[in-house]
Parts: structure tokens; C-alpha cells; sequence
């Protein structure tokens, strides 16, 4: 079991992000691309880091648009540090350009 | 503009495809996959195929789990031939593996 967060701690965190949201217990970021493909291979790279971090988002890949959500479902489906963690690694993935 | 299929005409392309499903006026398929990275590859190459074909779907990762969805914008967000060729396509990509 992976230990929830406290409000104060998901507001704390919420605001070291860039432009994250939250959407009740999730963690969402849309994130728009000049081409289609740019958005797929986006998604792409945001599996690798997500892998790496045992931590995997959902995602929805529209047209020149990615949609990312975290929640940590070992943590009651509650926000948890994991998912400001991985927020904070697919930022640095430097996106958009 | 697209020309919308009938009735009859998605009927018959749906008998011809390999479990996709009618959802209004979207043609949507689930794939499941032994691994995160399974799916988010998948994702990847349904995202080149599509290109090609000039015809983006709407996807969803999940854990282990992609959805793709198809529809025409212009053909007035119904369905047209282009939905059934690319999922076509798409089943042509052999996943399941």
C-alpha cells in the first residue's frame, strides 16, 4: 500500500508543476502538438518514463493532442508522491518544444 | 466532404472486420496486452499507420490495455470507408500478437 497524500501536500506539489491539474484524485496535464505524430511519439516517450518509474499514467491521444493522468491505485485510487514524481519526469521530458 | 456509409454498408464492412464494435457513429476496438510497454508500442504503430492513411483515430492507453476509435469529421463525425479501411489497417498490424 502506497501512502496518500495530504491536502496540503497535493497543493504543495501541484504547485512545483508546470500546469498540472486536478481532477478530483488524478493528476491531469493536456499537452497539444503541431502534428499528429508528434502527439503519438509524445505518448511514446511518456511510456518509456513511466516504465522506468513503475508508475503509469493513463492517456488519450486525439488530434495533435495528448491528455496524461496519474492516480495511484495501491494508494486507495489517491493521489500519492509517485504521482507528483512521475508529473515532474514527463515535464522534463522538455514538451512542448 | 466525406460521404457518410448507409446503414446497410456499416453492417456489411463491420462483418468484415476482425471484432470491432459500432459505438454511435464510432468504430472502436480493445486491445489487451501482456505489458504497458506492449500497448504504448502498439499505440505507436497504429499512430504511423494512420498517418499514412491520413485518417487519425482517438486512442486510450490503459495499463495493458488500448483502445483505438474511429470516426469522420468530415463526413460530419459519421462513419465513411475511411473508418473501415484504417481499421483494417489496423487489424492488418497482426496485435494480439
Amino acid at each position: 500500500m502506497t501512502k496518500a497524500l495530504s491536502e496540503a501536500e497535493i497543493s504543495g506539489g501541484l504547485a512545483r508543476l508546470n500546469k498540472w491539474t486536478r481532477d478530483g484524485e488524478v493528476l491531469v496535464k493536456e499537452f497539444t502538438f503541431d502534428s499528429y505524430l508528434a502527439g503519438v511519439a509524445f505518448a511514446s516517450s511518456v511510456g518509456v518514463v513511466a516504465e522506468g518509474l513503475n508508475h503509469h499514467p493513463d492517456m488519450t491521444i486525439g488530434y495533435r493532442q495528448v491528455t496524461v493522468s496519474f492516480t495511484t491505485h495501491d494508494a486507495g485510487n489517491k493521489l500519492s508522491a509517485n504521482d507528483l514524481a512521475a508529473a515532474a519526469a514527463v515535464d522534463a521530458l522538455g514538451y512542448p518544444k
